[in-house]
Formats: structure tokens, C-alpha cells, sequence
């Protein structure tokens, strides 16, 4: 990522000065690792990170390293050296924000951190500034290009999981260990920043509920359509009267919503806002370049507030006082959402009504139901449901339940549905 | 206008001046006409809107009159005043921005404009500083609500232009006289500002093409169709090696491209950058509340920024100088694009050849071609082409000539074709 933004920063200096009112030069380049591919046109490079955090020379330290060990002491030692901060490190945010907003705070330096989220859509200074006028009531994202890119796959290819995951390889979206990305912890890293943004809640990465989309059958993405669905990976933060949900799950939403459009490894973040309304912000989440985007526009953000008085800049999470919001984050169990549910059923009269009645002793409507014929050979048919909202726990309760009777064979599929209508 | 931003500013108080870090309160109302209905909620109402730039309680005055005679004026008395304005009026800002941005340099006062781009969608901001370091290359918007609700109900209902137009007034969607918005003017005073803010070029208002929605016929929509394409009525600035572009026309575009989705009354900028890559922001560009988050937005900016040194903030065109940008402005002849025609033909052999051969004489490259069956009693059949990128000028001639040809019936139909993906 570091090459990225040196690309930019060389190719586009005279634009970027002329943005930034100010002569913004790269001073010193700090690469753990040896890289003789690297063309730093004569800036001096260190081996020692450190040192860029020590130089006096340096007023804006920019750290492109990721991880959260060596990455969270060099961006306090940069702070304690009175350095301001650009990264684009969502886990170090994500994980170490408080700390890292807390000591900057006291340095009285600034922490932009626009290149964690979303890669090069402005979404943090959308919903830091941009849409700074409203109650935000919820925001939805597809924040994670390797699980959308399978998800893409699997619906316009036909291919299993497995295949998608293989083909997101050898074409380097996916890590060898792609767990991180399809379990969703990376989103979920992602979702409690804009969260905070969005609400003024904690940062508090230990909340989101995370769901990968691992399990995910191509039978259900099959049926989704047939409904009218896609099925994304989504991560969702709405504040309701109850308290806050922060979710990462495949969820089927309607296919003629504009993000149910959004395929491949390409991000999208809708807001929802009482007075402007249901946005959409969309563009590439990852990559040198569109991360060296958001980069470097903090960068000249920095550079033009270098001499602004500390309260008169933006804060670092858009609230003047961080964690203003007291509404509790609300386990999974206690949030409400629609669900699809798939079961397999052995073929005989009653057990529709079985279902159908275990569904209306706990208060959960139906809203519509497919039932498929057998397929070639197999004794039992796959049936499927879409309920109305209905509280998580309460819902297992009744699949729990579903999956008890005999008629029923083996675990119930269920994903959650959107509307993003709300 | 005025009532959604007082609305907005009255109900997020807390949140609004928890994210300024200021306590922002209304002083004054101006309101040239008497409305009984208006709430103030004890707030001093004035009929002499002047009044309001010299009261010396006013640290910012809100512009959302309307027009350009009486707001031109007020908004330059608040300025000699040393009031900060923010305004959503496009058409001052077009037209008189250049003054405007002149006086308030030298009283050392801010001029904030989000909401008179495409409401409540941040693109100023965003083309101003989330996207500083990109070298951008074009954007497109639909950034007429009107002319994109008439065309989504050509294309989704088959209603005609007349009829789809009556639909629009009789919802509030079009104005009694709807000049401005179907001949794109308003598009083309939101085009000038966001061109000045992408590329440094000056405020052109009188530089920009229109082509308004008027002469398109639902044969037209239904044949771009079948090609794979929508109509859309795109505002698209573009800067090339030979200069900057800055029009307004209907436009094929492919239906598989996100905004061909943007429908209704709804608004989208795509904003191709080097860095970023196509970027798409989307939103509702009109109604009360919409641009009151816009409004609020710019509002909270100027708060925090009131004791920040004029050189440290945002410049207003995106720019520390202004114009900066000296790539000549070119006329639509010299445009370069891709075309889709429409000729009416005598159902005879050898047609087709003469008009390959007209195009080829001049180098323009057919891409695509359709010939229809004659319709029911009719002499001559529709003869569709795609052609491929050329010069303005030179496709006007080949048209000029192909009407002239014998076999040809009435005017050719032409429609510009945009990919979006260069």
C-alpha cells in the first residue's frame, strides 16, 4: 500500500499542492523489508520504522503496515513525538482507536483514517461531515471485496464456494488464509468504525455480531433470485429505540435495490439519514491506488489544518465527545429482522402445517412460502420460507423446534433478509 | 427551502452541535412573504431579508431565496458585512460565484455551497477533498430530478414526453414553466460547479452544451432497449488532451452501469479518478429536507471553522488559486463521442450501402446495426445504428449528407452513446 500512495503523491504533486495550499513532501520512507523493486526517486529509506516516528523533520507520519502490534507503537511513538497520523489500518482503529484518539487528543495531534473503510469511497468524511446534519438511522455495506467477489461467482457463474474462494485466489483477492475475509471479521473491523462515526457509539470491535458466508449453498442463491433476491455480504448498523445493532451476515435483499447491483470485488455503503434520506456511496474497497486515494486526501486534510487550533478541526469521530451515544449495543439474540428459511421436508401432507403452526404460536407471520418437487430420486423436498421480522431468539426458538419434527431432515438453512427500505 | 433547514436545525440541535463543537442557534429569520403557517418557535422573523446580513448577532447568513437578482445582492451585503453565506442556489453560484468567491476572499469570509449540487449528496465535499488526490478524469450525474423522472416513466410505463411531463407537475416533481429543468439548464448550472471543483477550470456557465429531453421519442427508449442501453438525461464534464468538456444531453448508456439503475426522482454523480478509479455517489438532489442536510452540513463546517485563518480552510473551488486550469473549454463540434441513429428508409436494397459509405468516407466506424421490419402500412422502415467515437462535427456532416439521400425519410434521430468505463 505504501507504493501506492508514493505513486500518487509523485504523479499528482502539483494538483495535490494546489488542493492542499501547501508544498507536501515526502521525507523519509520507513520499509521493514528489503524492496529493491521499490523506485523511491532518492527519498531516503529506513529499515527502522521508528526512526520516521523519531525524525524531526517529519510532521505527518503515515503508516501503511497494517497488522496491530508493531503498527499501534509506532503510531503512539509518531503521537508522543507530536507527529500527526494517517493510516489506513481498520483492525489498528478498529481495535486500538480509543487508545490511539486518547493519547493523539492529548498531543493535540490530528488521527485521519480515511483509507480504512471502504478503500477510496470517502465514507468516513461522508459521515463525519458530508451527511453531519442528520440522525443517522441505519448504513448497510458491501465492505469486503473477497467475500463479494465469491458471492458474485456463486450467483452469476454458478460456482460452489469452494470454486469462488479458488478463483478469488488466483486472482489475489483472497489471502492464502482467507479466513479473516469470509468469516467477516475484516467488515466487522470496518463496521465499528463507521458505526461510531455514523452514531457517536464506542468503538467496540468485541460487539459485532460476525457471520462468513462459508456455509452459504448455491441452492440458496438460486432460490434467493427466485424470490427476487440477491445474497450479500452485508454489514449492518442501525440505532433503533432499543439500542444499537452491529451485524456482518449474508443477507438477501431485493434485487432492484441499487446495492443488490453491486458485484465483484467492488465496495458500496448505503446511508440511511432522516433528513437526506437513503444514499449510496460506491467505488473500489481496495487495491494501491484507490487506497492511496483516501490516503492522500487525508493527507492534504492534514496539511491544511497543520496550523488550526486542535478544537477547531474535525474530531476524530465526528463527535466532539467521542462515545456521546449511551444506547446499549444490542446482542444478536435481541435484534429483529426477516429471516429465509429453507428446509428440507420428507414429501407428505401435514407438515407444511406443522411449520406453519410453530411459526404462529410464537407471533412469527409468513410472508411467502415455495414448495419444490422432489428432486430426481430424493425422497424429500426442499420448502421455503420467508417470515416477517421477528426477534433472533425467538426465531431459533421455533427452528430449533422445525428442526425437531421428523418430518423434517437435517438443519433448517436460514439467512437473514433486508429490505433497506426503512 | 428554508423550512426543511430550520426543521433539520430545530430537531438534530444535540447532535448537530455535538459534531460542530459549537452551540448553534437561529437569530433571525427572513422571510419576504408573509406564511402563517411557519413555525419559527419564537425565532424574530423579518420581511427585509437585508436586514438579516447586517445584523450584528449573525455570524453566518443562510442563502435559500432563490434566483439570482435579490440573492446576488444579499448575499454580497452579508460578505462587506463579515458574514460567512451558505447557500443551495446553483444558479448564483454558476453565474456569480466567480464575484462572489472574489468578495468574500477579500473580506476573509467562507462561501459553502453544498446544496446546490445535487442535494443532499455530499459531491462537493467529496470532489473537494475526499477524492484531492485524483487527477480526475470526468464525471456524469443525473442532477435534474425532473428530466429523470419523466425518462424512467418513458422507459418503465411507456408514457410519451408530454404525458410523463403532466405526471411530474401534477406530483410537484416539474415546475408550471419546466424550461429549466427539461432543457437542462439546471443541470448545466450544477455542471459548471462541479467541473470548477474536479478540475480547477473557471466557472463557464455560458461554455456548457445543452440538449434538453424534449425531441426524445419512446421508439428512441424502446430501441435503446433492445440495444442494451438506457437514456439518461447525463450532465458529463470530461478533460481530455484537447481540452475540457462540459455538456448536457440525453445519453445511451449501458444498462448493466449503475447509474442506468438511477431512476425516479433520484440523483447520482459517477466520478472517475486516477487513483480511485469510477466512483458512484447517489441520493435524493432535491426536496426540503435533502438539501437542508446539505445546507446543515455546510452550516456545521463554517461553525467549527470561524476561528480558523482563511488560509487553512478549504478553498472554495477545491483550489488554493482559482482557474488554475488553463485547458481550453471546447465547443460540442469539437467533441468526440459515440453515436446512435435513427433513420427512417425506404424499404429498398442498396440504402444500407449508401449510408455505410457516407460514414466510412469519413472514418466513422459502425459498431452496431439494426434494420426493422416496416410496421403495419408503413413505406419505409427504421434503420438503427451505433457508431463508434467521432468527432462532433464530422458526424454532423455524414447526418447532414444522409438526410440528404434520397431514400432517406425526414430528419435522422441522434442520441449520444457514453460507456462510462473510459
Amino acid at each position: 500500500m505504501g507504493s501506492g500512495t508514493f505513486k500518487v503523491l509523485t504523479r499528482n504533486t502539483a494538483l495535490i499542492n494546489a488542493r492542499a495550499g501547501a508544498d507536501i513532501r515526502i521525507v523519509q520512507v520507513g520499509a521493514r523489508r528489503d524492496n529493491p523493486a521499490a523506485d523511491t526517486r532518492g527519498v531516503a529509506v529506513t529499515r527502522d520504522v521508528f526512526e520516521v516516528a523519531r525524525n524531526p523533520e517529519v510532521d505527518v507520519l503515515v503508516e501503511l503496515i497494517g497488522g496491530t502490534t508493531t503498527a499501534r507503537e509506532l503510531v503512539l511513538e509518531a503521537i508522543r513525538h507530536g507527529k500527526h497520523v494517517v493510516t489506513a489500518n481498520k483492525a489498528l482503529i478498529a481495535e486500538h482507536g480509543n487508545e490511539i484518539f486518547a493519547t493523539a487528543r492529548a498531543s493535540g495531534v490530528m488521527v485521519a483514517f480515511e483509507g480504512a473503510v471502504a478503500g477510496g469511497i470517502p465514507i468516513v468524511k461522508t459521515l463525519r461531515e458530508g451527511l453531519g446534519a442528520n440522525h443517522i438511522e441505519w448504513l448497510a455495506g458491501i465492505i469486503n471485496g473477497t467475500t463479494n467477489y465469491i458471492l458474485t461467482a456463486m450467483a452469476e457463474e454458478g460456482k460452489s464456494f469452494a470454486e469462488a474462494l479458488a478463483e478469488a485466489r488466483a486472482r489475489g483477492y483472497a489471502e492464502a488464509d482467507p479466513t479473516f475475509d469470509v468469516e467477516g471479521i475484516d467488515a466487522a473491523h470496518k463496521l465499528v468504525i463507521l458505526a461510531a462515526l455514523a452514531f457517536g457509539v464506542p468503538l467496540a470491535f468485541d460487539r459485532v455480531y460476525t457471520e462468513g458466508i462459508g456455509r452459504l449453498s448455491l441452492e440458496d442463491v438460486a432460490y434467493a433470485r427466485e424470490l427476487g433476491f440477491r445474497i450479500k455480504h452485508l454489514a449492518i448498523a442501525r440505532q433503533g429505540e432499543r439500542g444499537v445493532e452491529l451485524r456482518v451476515h449474508p443477507t438477501l435483499i431485493p434485487e432492484n435495490c441499487l446495492i443488490a447491483e453491486v458485484d465483484g470485488v467492488m465496495n458500496a455503503v448505503m446511508v440511511k439519514g432522516d433528513a437526506v434520506g437513503p444514499t449510496l456511496f460506491y467505488g473500489a474497497g481496495a487495491g494501491d491506488e484507490p487506497t492511496a486515494s483516501a490516503v492522500v486526501a487525508d493527507i492534504i486534510d492534514v496539511a491544511r489544518a497543520l496550523n488550526v487550533p486542535p478544537e477547531a478541526r474535525v474530531p476524530y469521530l465526528a463527535f466532539a465527545e467521542e462515545g456521546v451515544n449511551g444506547r446499549p449495543i444490542l446482542s444478536i439474540e435481541e435484534v429483529e429482522t426477516a429471516y429465509y428459511l429453507r428446509l428440507e421436508v420428507v414429501d407428505k401432507p401435514g407438515v407444511l402445517s406443522q411449520v406453519a403452526s410453530i411459526m404462529s404460536d410464537r407471533g412469527i407471520s409468513i410472508e411467502a412460502i415455495i414448495q419444490k418437487r422432489p428432486r430426481e430420486g430424493a425422497s424429500h423436498v426442499p420448502l421455503i420460507l420467508l417470515t416477517n421480522q421477528a426477534r433472533e431468539a425467538t426465531l431459533m426458538g421455533a427452528v430449533r423446534e422445525i428442526e425437531a419434527l421428523p418430518a423434517v431432515v437435517g438443519e433448517v438453512a436460514r439467512i437473514r433478509v433486508e429490505t433497506l427500505d426503512g
